[in-house]
């Protein structure tokens, strides 16, 4: 052991070594560049998040050159480092095209560092150059206002997984796999993250690569014992136990147990030696052209201590391999003498003077250490996806148009066509594109896109499976009941500069908000980082739409996903809500070509109206929002009511109560607009896509009633609007949690978005008719409970109502 | 075997049977019993899937007796009658205290049916009476409009888990078990569902569970092989790797795997002997006075055919087994007359003339194979904890009291004496009450709670967590990363009539949105089911709010969970922001004396201002909103502008602009709003809660500018308050995602939350100040801009800033 590695041994004490794969493959002198390399990312670490002056340690440590507001954490830090160490090594010895991804939370110091190290941060950011003074700028920007944060933001080169919020690390590394065949994503899992849902069901991710054809992902689950805290779940069970759960989620565990660096240095070397070559030998075998089996792929549980190499004891109280460790350890250097001599002495004892040279560069050594070019884990234009970004080559979307001659007349499965769509951008992307859903494309009526792409399966196979399962190790659609996976895997699969398209039941949409909302910060920050590459947009399908749930019952009703996203940066986030099949093409056809934006689109996946020929649909969907003349009387003249509908099904019934009203009341003067770009509604100060003022004004009038029928809840439509000049006229219809097991139009009736209501909140709301009015509101009121009492009886809806069809 | 059991295994074909547990402990008679029961539970799902009238099967079957729209699921239904049959064998024989719970989605025929045959639906809805009139009308009311839903929704006696949204029956299971030490909840888990992330984490709840104290979660994992088109992972990965994934959550697997029914009746119940006489031996370890240890707890792996006992193929493809048996397996019945004399026969397989006697009643073998009386799984009162729940024991919170003796003169951390009460809320009732958070108690600065209980610990100790770790096997803080497991547990713990509190931090509550959305379904349903008794309301503390994630950064900035809770129904959601400690106290005490609600409570907690003494506060949050009269100087006129706040730090910010504005314009009129329960913002016609129009113009005025700084986005506002008579005066501020690394106040100020941006609107607003303001508002920006400057700078708030008092 050389004398560094035993004057860090001295101050860590950690449970008996233990290490699966034998060996010590590292010469003593590839041991000693090993750990100098750690030992410059552990000193970056610790200069992060203390020091705002003397960056080197020039001279004696004092008060003044500390942080004012200490922050950052350093808990994580050294095994992330670690673990990048030594896939330098492994990069450079195999030649490896690889990408890290740190999972546990608060963990920037410990990839910051090498990433700096090896000289991608100054190729960014040039200030951050590799002298004295750069790495004065770089440790002076961490945590401090203006700078960068403490987990690995969008800032951090290298870095396509913030760690912000916990739970994605496989799933965006699984995503980054995808078609990348020769591509190792190392992807560290913390032990906290590990008690999350969304990361306990991703480590069935290698039930989701096929090795012939995806890269391979290599977890490394560093369980060093602690959260905030606590102990974590998966530190405090025995090995058997622990082996047992890797294996039978189908991986091939790899113990690397310790603390004492030397023995760790080798012990890490060996296992990540066999990790590549068991890699390497499924890839072989898996391209050798038999069947392609599902292989059990490595990882690597690193036990390691929490905030390894820190000072074993602070005050009486155990820091290094304890909880204390998790975030500043040393928190009162600033006012406390002994503990800024102790933290001094912590630095020093990684040795900065040999780290790095009179100009305050890492010496030579370090710099030869990590690999070079876009072998750097930190410039791998995987990384930076959009520089790998090619656009989709698409067909013409009008080839998929349904006939419409008329307005209103016929029914289609609005989803249909766009499956078909799907299914020849899937054909003309073999190795960029693929389709993401939770067992559901089927039923959402995508099951076109089978066609040219299954389902992808690389588990076991039944006789039975010929008959209609459409799977395949080949496939290109991804499936598995679980939201938060197949989001994670998109998001990893656009992070690296590929395609894709979501589809997921409306009501359970909302178990990836949060996700949702982490995806569309990352996109804001992007969109100030010059040298990130434009990614493709992140679109997604919500159907299974709650006007359609009337049979699975009030749990399936849920449609304020759009309540989230209209949070989040107007600069990212798109809402569509086409109301027939050309309608869907064109704004589908739209979202696929866009970049940087979630694009939200809500559209049923069961029969309805067709409202627009292609020609039309592209017009109205190019402006997004406009009147529907055919629907309309108030040629030449002021309305005297607007009739507005944003949905399938609102825009049907919305048409229904006109046609409804236009024969009781030949001359009531109505307009009638549809929404198809709900942010239109939006003014053009608050959203990209917003209506002037004088716009909306024209299209809604200033002073006349507006009946808005909304698909969701409807009091986001005023929360859009309310700004507008008419918007005390605006009345708004939408979901209100009406609902049970209902028919669809009860269900309508309960949340008073039918034409029936609608056709009386016109009466209501138009003066000349509260008088002349009153004979047609009575029997709007009686057909509504007619209908009522039929579905009562007969369990369905009254035919003519729901066969209802547009006669104007 | 019996010719009965025959006739069904004829149409049933699925791999080799194999058991863990050998023996054939049923009689023959006892056989005979059991597979008679359960052909009864599988002749009642298919009537309530088909029919409409002939319920008895008396004549041949006619088109017209079929239901106009076939709805409901096969799928899951026979395993879960299984299983529900087995274990009413059990409940018998051994005389256990046990409830039920359906993971599976769409499972509710396979429940409904043996809650019927025991006849606890009876005594709850007297018109399903056991006769032929009554089982007509439970057939009827199926999915069908007005009916019940396929789900085990709030109408399914015995039901705490509607399985409508899937992924938390085993965290609902743990928290029925917790302090219910004779209690087994047995826990289908649906194959499907297990694929999700909450389901996949929550296997690790016998690590939250003591078997000295609690009840035991018997998990009976369903392997039907198939989701809606697909199979499921866990049914296509190897039995070894399938015991070892079990293992290695710390369980011990029993399986239970066939087709053929006297087999599988034979292995089922030798298997549940075995995993009762597990739970006693455990209960008997455990309670003997030794110290408590982690036990293996038993579960079942029950794999069996998806659809068991359907037809084996229609029309050439493969049912029964397979996914085509997911929904209703036969569907054109009624204009297919080969295939409803399939349908026929298949029913007749089942000979219900055996089953029901001349009157349509349940033969009396069937009713005597079901338990008798509260041991019936439908009438438990465990599901239907209302009846069980004792009223928290509650120490008066004005003992609690910060002392105010002027308001904003002193700072408190909000959240620390909150935890001084939980502390002796806890002690009084150290039965039924709990607290859950993910690791953040002690963050959350309500660790006082420890010194009444700890936090659950029941995996390894290591000798450093005497030092401050605050473990205990006898804790009742539940503590996971994980906050579906924690919302699923304490929503099973509320169910089953206790009382709870969980505190999470705010940006990442939106990973329970979902389960939030769900329970509020479920708690307004149940408001309208007379027998269902009041459950304690879910109150959810967010802490570690947006204004004070300056640091951790833009993943850590989202207070959009309430536009979430918004949606939902007004008679079941409140929401509070506390500005001050005995303003939190005074809410939280409501709260936890509440019933039926989701209480979700917006508290920081880092050091804040204090306001209101005691008996102040409770005033103020007793009206839920109202005018601060130490705060504001337009005593008996009108003012000239009011401005008002909700949440901590928006109020702190409100007010330094107050004393800005009064020092600079002495004679302008103001008037300081604060709002603590947030729907006092919505009118009395949409919330119980809401103000009257009349007295909400005569806080905010019908005509002046109002300045309203919220806590979170400001849109939620005027979502709100769109209807009311100022509203066009209303100008709101709250977080508009723009935040980064910064300081509290840079964080203020790029949202224009800050006292600096306030001061600038009023004086924008007030049309005298329009000229005479101009200088003070030149100065109110450069102060604006010293302030940034300071923090780039310092990395921290200019003091004077920062610890700016009220004065006056």
């Amino acid at each position: 052991m050389s004398d560094t590695a035993q004057a860090n041994a001295s101050i860590t004490a950690f449970g008996p070594a233990r290490a699966t794969v034998a060996g010590a493959p590292l010469s003593p002198e590839q041991l000693r560049q090993t750990h100098a390399f750690w030992r410059a990312c552990n000193y970056l670490a610790l200069g992060m998040i203390y020091l705002q002056d003397n960056p080197l340690l020039r001279e004696p440590l004092k008060p003044e050159q500390i942080k004012n507001r200490l922050l950052g954490h350093w808990g994580a830090s050294p095994a992330l480092s670690f673990a990048y160490t030594h896939l330098n090594r492994a990069i450079r010895q195999y030649d490896l095209d690889a990408i890290f991804l740190a999972g546990p939370g608060h963990g920037a110091p410990g990839v910051l560092g090498p990433v700096y190290l090896e000289g991608s941060y100054s190729e960014i950011y040039p200030d951050k150059s590799l002298d004295e003074e750069g790495l004065l700028a770089f440790f002076k920007q961490f945590s401090f206002p203006g700078g960068i944060g403490s987990h690995c933001t969008p800032e951090t080169p290298g870095s396509i997984h913030e760690g912000g919020e916990l739970g994605y690390v496989l799933s965006h590394a699984c995503g980054a796999a995808f078609d990348n065949p020769g591509l190792i994503v190392a992807a560290v899992v913390g032990d906290g993250e590990a008690e999350t849902g969304p990361l306990a069901t991703s480590w069935h991710i290698n039930k989701y690569l096929n090795p012939a054809r995806d890269g391979a992902v290599l977890p490394i689950l560093n369980l060093n014992g602690y959260k905030i805290n606590n102990p974590t779940l998966l530190a405090r069970i025995g090995h058997a136990e622990l082996e047992k759960l890797f294996e039978g989620y189908g991986w091939r565990p790899y113990f690397v147990e310790g603390s004492d660096p030397d023995t760790m240095h080798q012990a890490m070397a060996a296992t990540l030696d066999r990790c590549v070559e068991d890699i390497r030998a499924i890839r072989a075998t898996a391209r050798a052209g038999g069947p392609v089996q599902r292989p059990r792929w490595p990882m690597i549980v690193l036990r390691s201590p929490k905030g390894w190499t820190a000072p074993g004891e602070i005050d009486g109280h155990k820091v290094e391999g304890f909880w204390r460790a998790h975030q500043v350890p040393i928190a009162d250097v600033k006012k406390n003498p002994a503990h800024l001599k102790l933290l001094e002495d912590w630095m020093r004892s990684y040795q900065p003077e040999e780290l790095f040279d009179a100009d305050g560069a890492p010496v030579p050594e370090l710099r030869a250490y990590a690999p070079t070019g876009n072998r750097r884990m930190g410039i791998n234009p995987h990384a930076n996806g959009g520089l790998l970004r090619k656009a989709l080559r698409m067909p013409d979307f009008r080839d998929y148009a349904q006939a419409v001659e008329r307005p209103g007349r016929i029914e289609a499965e609005n989803t249909r066509p766009l499956g078909v769509f799907l299914r020849d951008i899937m054909q003309a992307n073999m190795r960029n594109f693929r389709v993401f859903g939770p067992d559901e494309n089927t039923s959402n009526k995508l099951n076109a896109v089978y066609e040219t792409a299954r389902k992808f399966w690389i588990a076991e196979y039944f006789p039975e499976d010929a008959d209609g399962t459409e799977m395949d190790p080949e496939g290109r659609v991804m499936e598995m009941l679980s939201e938060h996976t197949l989001e994670g895997m998109l998001e990893g699969y656009l992070l690296t500069g590929r395609h894709g398209f979501f589809s997921t039941y409306e009501a359970f949409v909302h178990v990836i908000d949060s996700m949702f909302n982490q995806h569309a910060k990352w996109l804001s920050i992007c969109n100030h980082l010059s040298w990130r590459a434009g990614i493709a947009s992140l679109n997604l399908l919500i159907t299974s739409t709650v006007w359609r749930q009337d049979h699975n019952g009030f749990t399936h009703q849920d449609p304020g996903f759009l309540d989230v996203v209209v949070n989040k940066s107007a600069q990212v986030t798109r809402i569509y809500l086409p109301p027939d099949v050309n309608c869907l093409l064109s704004v589908t056809d739209h979202c696929l070509r866009s970049e940087n934006y979630v694009n939200v689109i809500v559209c049923d996946k069961q029969n309805h109206l067709q409202y627009l020929d292609m020609e039309r649909a592209i017009v109205h969907c190019t402006k997004g929002i406009g009147l529907w003349d055919w629907a309309s009387n108030d040629q030449g003249v002021e309305p005297d009511v607007v009739i507005a509908s944003a949905g399938d099904i609102p825009t049907k019934e919305a048409l229904a109560a006109v046609a409804m009203l236009r024969a009781e009341f030949p001359d009531l003067k109505l307009r009638f607009v549809n929404v198809v770009d709900l942010f239109k509604l939006q003014p053009d100060t608050e959203h990209p896509h917003g209506l002037s003022d004088r716009d909306f004004d024209s299209l809604f009038t200033v002073d006349k009633p507006i009946i808005f029928n909304f698909h969701g809840y409807p009091w986001l439509i005023h929360r859009l609007a309310y700004r507008r000049t008419n918007h005390k006229n605006l009345h708004v219809r939408g979901y209100k949690e009406k609902g049970n097991i209902n028919t669809p139009l009860e269900l309508a009736i309960n949340n008073q978005i039918d034409r029936f209501s609608l056709a009386i909140d016109v009466i209501d709301r138009v003066p000349r008719l509260h008088v002349a009015g009153a004979h047609a509101k009575e029997k709007f009121k009686n057909r509504q409970l007619a209908c009522r009492h039929y579905a009562y009886a007969h369990g369905t809806d009254l035919p003519e109502v729901a066969d209802w069809r547009w006669e104007g």
